[in-house]
């Protein structure tokens, strides 16, 4: 059994990851901590794990995390940096649910958070966690940065076309629509249902901190500069995330979409390429780890349109986090990962 | 008074213009005809109007419909068509709010409607009822092709950059939200919540009626082909849609978006072009005829995004419709159109 | 015209006054304070009031309070009896939408507000603002209390039922279901769509403020004391409120229910009994000042059943103070409250 | 291995049914038909289940299912008593989540379903499926009739009280609230969102099929006649049920509420009773088998209040019909059951 610690653990993705990993065949929970929340039982906080999960609420303490073998953090930006290096020197993996491992290059990275960054020499060891793009380098990583759930979901739709370089990689556009729970569990107006219920808009529509996430991956795959437009959106639902995503055919051979998206995704247990006419549904998602896409090319145009849909708590954070464990610990990638949808 | 007769009056159009004709002081609402709810209360149907609409439904009749002074169409497509020529020639003005006369090009109309034209000599005569765009050949129309609801928020949204020719015309891109009533009051699976609340999709990726409307109109506007991507997506919410616009700064000098905006919409009393940094929510023009339009211009890109909102059942329906009205009998364009947006 | 000021504006009672103050033909708004928001402009905080109130917040200051022919308190509890005696004392009038003139008895308000009332002789003098059952008193007094969005409906529900004398007043049972707006616009995680949204839930099942509020009123009512069971409940929507009430037969003949009903409020213009078959859904009464009603009496029961909706902004709080206000300054009772419901 | 037919796998409990049959360890889903979708892929129809269940739906073929060791029927009432006798007679065992087998008495059956029963000796043979009532008897039955939604919330809310005969029997009432998808999956315009979505509503007031079948279960507890009076509501949500169960106290001792509730349900995995003071939200059973429930005595009245939330897809039917399966099998009760709830 591999023992498992969690900083962090009272909001969206924590209590998300607390479903997946106590039914883990392979997990042992042992330590969930909450600076606020020190002494307060889980399930008293979640009532939805109340005879699943019976532990409190610990303050963060070094010694019992040292103890484990992985330490997922999923805290707000700027924490897990703080305790990392400490963790590591012990000899415990850890997986960041946070943004703080996700970009290469520093200075970006204290533009974009707007804070020092505390170990900036080990962004270059921390492995981005999409396995779809880099299993093997997870699988023997100490430190993954879990991707945002944004840019799980754009690069997965972007992957097939920028390998493939049949695209112009300097006119993509991603937008991108996500429900309330991906911007966490807070005590703010803005969360608040009577101010973003029954109501869609777009935000951030000058920069969002997930868009030089996306670029730097994209630009990896693409080799050479990407130019990309993203915009979100929020939807008035709970759960999922759907990308519609627009590029325009390179000068090259226009290759058959389907198949190019059916072969470079045939051997993913967690991507789903839909049969030509079927829509991509947050609801088909919810709840599980599969990535579910659907392709169109419009008449009369020059443009590629993907849309793909996650959930943004499951695939685009815990599930892909416990799909990370899998492989840093050598199990079966789909482990404790098999929930289907709930739906309707 | 202007005598007003209602054919189709069971849909959420038909409703929603019952609500704004019940209030405008300038109309006395002579007949509102179902074919399939003749005798049935209108109040019975929709108790939101009890004391307010004492009607029942009539079954369509022609002598009636003569004697109106303007005759609004909420029908299913294809219904229009068959009466248009007959109240026409009785001297009674069209306000057609379903898609027959919105196409110039017959052949394109059977195409996308999959039926043949029943009067195609009149296509020309329709006036295309964007007032923003149209405001005096509304004035002098007999009969008004009240626009879709997608083409309302598009056209709109990309009217200034294309009558100034600051951006690629060849390379527009649409990614369009709806509120569920958009796809009408129907018994259909399609529309039941269990199957689209709590998420979210993109739909018809493939080709949507509203496509080649909204070219036809960009084309008059830029004097030159477009080049249009359209994608509309479903809401989990009941009014409102929003469009995020995306073009591509041509080789010409590049305009102060805001300025282009403000100046080109000062003197609309239903565009609202807001501030830097305001989003654009559809729950700000809820209930209302308005328009609101944020604008941004991403970093690193050579982009354009605009993003609008109307509520499709008002600007995008109903209430442009009481606007047209207005122009053409020579009414305060506001009259009967001042309702605040609902909001919370 | 009559000169209006607004105490405490940034709230959904608050911003839905401003609605309906907006286009009351009869008001002039003087000033709208808030103390966090002093200097913003009304319609930045509310884009839908964009061109419709050009003021901007300002800091509460008595002397222009004093200059305003009636002041309405949109504050939260124990804001309002602060100032109340200063502006009564300089000849203002004042309407409450909070709870500190609700109850008569200083103590049991005591309890339940859990502060000092700062003068509990104007307990006597304010009127409760239920127009259908205070009319007159309304009409005479300085200082209305706004009744709670919970006790309006309850309180309509149950009138005729208790007037009459024909149900046991010791058993009767008030099951309320209420939108999120009823909680208030405030940052708080309990107001977060991700805890609320999608589910449901009873709450203060073991007491709410409106309670005593409800059980003073039937008690004067019935002309003796009720015993009131009250559940409020939270649906995951933004506006509305359902009351389902239960009461048993007393021992006396049984009237007609639909007769009782229709005869009690058949000249009340915000009251309407739906006939029999006929539900009584939130949504026929959205945006409207108007209270719908629906009865029943199962088979093999000695209970009769009312189910009364409401929209709790609206007749539930700001709509019912303009109401009132209407019957203070001798105007038309329905003046500015002419809005259709929306829906859907 | 189980060999498991599901006859009428194309509504909300069929679906749901299959997603928790697919990860039944002891479960091999051998047939699934449809009469109306004969030859469809299953996860054609819901894309949820690609990967996971590769059968199409076929056309209900007797021999087939009398080749499975249970057949269950999640079809429209009537359906399954045309096909029961055949397959019992086959020694296959049944398992009915529609209506048919639930009431005893055929005279009542036939009166409030409309239709005459096609197998009325079979009646008594049946076992009502509430596994916290007749444990026994399921275990030992070759029919069992899975009690509605409504039913299975209020009988398990109201248990305790009746066994101790600590309230009056004469005097219950159920106002119960449920999302929509227990209304099942139909092309209707009364299943709409633009209907139903951002509304509440009282439903069947002068009576509901399940007010018979919880009268039934009620009086044989109580062993003597109960009075009930049963609301049920529609709320804008998906999936749970909430029951507000109010009781009035017996002239005899009464109970501490929270030690009868603690000690009759101590034993039962699926009922959890919660502490004082926490909420029974839905959220929590999201996706769970697990009825919640927390309990209230409210100041100065006589009345008990329990309020329950189940998820009326999976407690309300398909869960609760697996956790019968499993005793019928002879299975540990809580085999595939083990879901935690999706919240959020």
């Amino acid at each position: 059994m591999i023992s498992v610690g969690l900083v962090g653990g009272t909001g969206y993705t924590g209590v998300e990851l607390l479903r997946l990993l106590a039914r883990h065949p392979q997990v042992k929970l042992r330590v969930v901590t909450s600076r606020g929340q020190e002494g307060t039982a889980v399930a008293a906080m979640f009532p939805s794990l109340r005879g699943v999960v019976e532990m409190s609420f610990t303050a963060p303490d070094p010694t019992a995390l040292a103890e484990c073998d992985v330490v997922f953090f999923a805290t707000p930006n700027g924490t897990a940096m703080q305790q990392v290096p400490e963790l590591l020197a012990a000899g415990v993996k850890v997986i960041d649910l946070a943004a703080d491992f996700r970009l290469r290059d520093v200075l970006q990275w204290e533009q974009w958070y707007a804070q020092p960054h505390a170990c900036p020499d080990m962004l270059n060891e921390a492995v981005y966690g999409l396995p779809e793009l880099n299993r093997e380098s997870i699988a023997n990583a100490r430190l993954v940065a879990n991707p945002g759930c944004y840019p799980t979901a754009v690069i997965l739709g972007l992957l097939p076309l920028l390998e493939t370089g049949c695209v112009d990689p300097r006119n993509l556009i991603a937008d991108a629509k996500s429900g309330v729970s991906g911007a966490g569990r807070k005590a703010s107006l803005a969360h608040a249902m009577g101010e973003i219920g029954e109501s869609f808009k777009a935000y951030a529509m000058s920069g969002h901190r997930h868009w030089p996430e996306i670029r730097q991956t994209l630009t990896q795959v693409a080799n050479t500069d990407v130019g990309l437009t993203f915009v979100p959106h929020l939807v008035p639902m709970i759960r999922g995330i759907e990308v519609t995503l627009y590029a325009r055919w390179g000068s090259g051979p226009r290759p058959d979409l389907n198949v190019l998206y059916t072969s470079r995704y045939a051997h993913e247990p967690f991507v789903d390429v839909l049969p030509d006419g079927v829509a991509a549904e947050t609801r088909f998602v919810r709840g599980s780890n599969r990535m579910q896409i659907a392709l169109a090319t419009p008449p009369e145009t020059e443009t590629v349109v993907i849309s793909g849909v996650i959930d943004n708590l499951v695939k685009g954070a815990a599930g892909q986090a416990v799909q990370n464990l899998n492989l840093m610990f050598g199990l079966a990638e789909t482990m404790g990962l098999t929930d289907i949808a709930l739906s309707p």
